[in-house]
């Protein structure tokens, strides 16, 4: 399946999304971090999105210490961001709303 | 590091715990049956109970399909309920309460 | 995506295959018992399968303790076994032949 | 429980033990860079290092993407590198070895 690279305005526009709040584009990457309330949390959420990667057989850059996450999303093949990087995005953000954090 | 045997009315009155909820003491095992929203989100409970597992070095016997899990919890050495068995309850029953279920 | 439901004479045949070493149909399911080196490994192994799960949309059923997991596998829509199951199989022997068990 | 800061050439000398192949001494942090053979098989060993993590009490730094994962140790609270840094990285090798990678 061949996903087209979206323009920076067309990520900005998607960006307005409620739902990607805290998301951004910087350095050719959608980014995000994300603080948990402690170790086993982030632990849980980063195991869910193990999950996503795997079916959406699309894998992020992941960063972290402790109770903090950070995600980088590109379609490294596209190299840019597409609506696969978008599509991690929300269900990362769907795992995020079913957590109290 | 010795755990005593607590009796059956010592259970009982531990179970009326408020935050033991729906939790039984059954066949020798305390037992609880959990219900998530999903797969991912029961992935995610196990993985953080495992977690439990470990800094408690006591570990509870599984069980699940899907969104379900089911835990039975027995001090194996102690051949009956202990303290550990308890500290893990409670533990579980945190990792559940930063879950939107 | 529709399944068709393997007889026990398909299913026998199937389970000749020296990949699927261990595996028994039983009670309408196919089983496997896995003893790992010691608990860590045991959640690695775990947690490997989740991913196969989320990535053929298909769920075991599993139980285990410390150090010890076992497997059922069944088509719940089909009601009985189907490629489905076998696929699944082939994978958890795939994450297996990776660990040093 | 108080852990005595390493000096650069006690950090030096302990990096000589064969179990410690490939882990560097750089910018202050205990470091290697792990490539497994695919996707899962990162992820089962993140999730068995977080075990450790949380049974020694003590987290590593880490980053990753697809079948890479990197680790930097550092005792934060000592400012430096300590013995529980050489544990967890002990148990990290021995986690290692247990895989086919």
């Amino acid at each position: 399946m061949t996903h087209s690279v979206l323009s920076p305005a067309e990520i900005a526009s998607r960006l307005t999304d409620s739902r990607l709040k805290d998301w951004q584009y910087q350095d050719g990457f959608l980014t995000k971090h994300f603080v948990f309330k402690n170790f086993q949390q982030a632990v849980g959420f980063w195991v869910q999105t193990a999950l996503v990667s795997e079916s959406l057989n699309h894998h992020a850059n992941w960063s972290g210490v402790y109770n903090r996450i950070s995600i980088q999303l590109q379609t490294h093949d596209a190299q840019g961001i597409t609506e696969l990087d978008l599509k991690w995005a929300l269900a990362a953000e769907k795992i995020l709303a079913s957590l109290v954090v």
